[in-house]
């Protein structure tokens, strides 16, 4: 039995932040790490933007409640879990990602936590560790599983290398010219041929 | 977000060796560890009963299918996924827990293989790695996760040495005796107010 890895956000279901910003007409949670590259910079923004506009951890997870998983990622997720063992690596937090889980029937998610105070406020977030998903796939391995990974960003890519073999899905054309390594696809059916032919491999 | 580690046998669904064998009428089938103490020579004894009452794969998960986790054990899962990441560890084989998976919506199961002949014999297994429960415990403490684990047997007991708080949970008298430093338990409920307890410590 392998294990499948896969990117949350962009592969599932839609980016989070993005979403949001839409959701509250708030332009500026549109910023991503193309905007403002230093992670920890990016954050602090979103932190003082949430602040700013007086939204706690409860209407950040009602926003988030109303998202929806992309269409077809739950049956391709069903069926997957037939004959892989899936695990989400992912860099959004767990406080953010509980209802879209939900809706994907709790797989198994490796990501990272918010620092809420006592009374709901999102003041600060706790990386799990630095470089999370590629070490995740790095231990896979020395549990002795083959694994598969498959993500859409630069955030990505480490955990693509580290894997048996990575591919691609949805990413932008940057991402794809910079890492041609990555076989690339764009539908779920494509990317479980994809997976299916590795495992076979 | 903490992970919890739990065993299946005996934890959330029955015996499968011992169900297979009421299923099948093959009182052999019965024998465990205890009877046999060597695994390898007590799996190429099962092996050979398999071959002897002419028992392919496709048999023996017709027998599983019609198994059922033990009552609670779905609802106690669905309940505890919304608030911890589930790792089943287990020493059974993907091709017998599948049907069991399936019932309790597929959590991530790390356990080993069998060797299936292309005519769907079982002709052998492949232990995925030795110690493969403890060493599991060990790699998600390194991702920086906290390792609740829960376990009924002796297989389990260097799981639960290693994660940060482990139990016992329905385990027989003489395991719970001869590892005291384990707290005990035996319904759902309790296991999940003692691990609710452990993760807010």
């Amino acid at each position: 039995m392998d294990v499948v890895c896969l990117d949350l956000e962009g592969v599932l279901v839609p980016e989070i932040w993005i979403q949001f910003a839409e959701s509250t007409g708030i332009e500026e949670f549109k910023a991503t790490t193309r905007d403002v590259p230093d992670y920890d910079e990016l954050m602090q923004q979103r932190l003082s933007l949430l602040s700013k506009h007086d939204l706690n951890l409860a209407n950040i997870q009602r926003v988030i409640a109303e998202m929806a998983p992309f269409p077809g990622a739950k049956d391709f997720l069903d069926d997957l879990r037939k004959n892989y063992q899936l695990i989400i690596l992912s860099d959004t937090f767990y406080e953010f990602a509980q209802p879209l889980m939900q809706q994907l029937d709790w797989p198994t998610l490796f990501c990272h936590r918010l620092k809420v105070s006592e009374d709901g406020q999102v003041v600060g977030y706790n990386l799990r560790q630095v470089d999370a998903k590629r070490k995740s796939v790095q231990f896979l391995k020395q549990l002795n599983f083959k694994v598969y990974a498959a993500g859409d960003s630069y955030n990505d890519t480490a955990m693509l290398q580290e894997a048996d073999v990575g591919f691609l899905f949805r990413a932008p054309d940057k991402v794809v010219a910079e890492f041609p390594q990555f076989p690339v696809c764009t539908e779920y059916k494509e990317l479980r041929s994809l997976l299916d032919t590795a495992a076979r491999g």
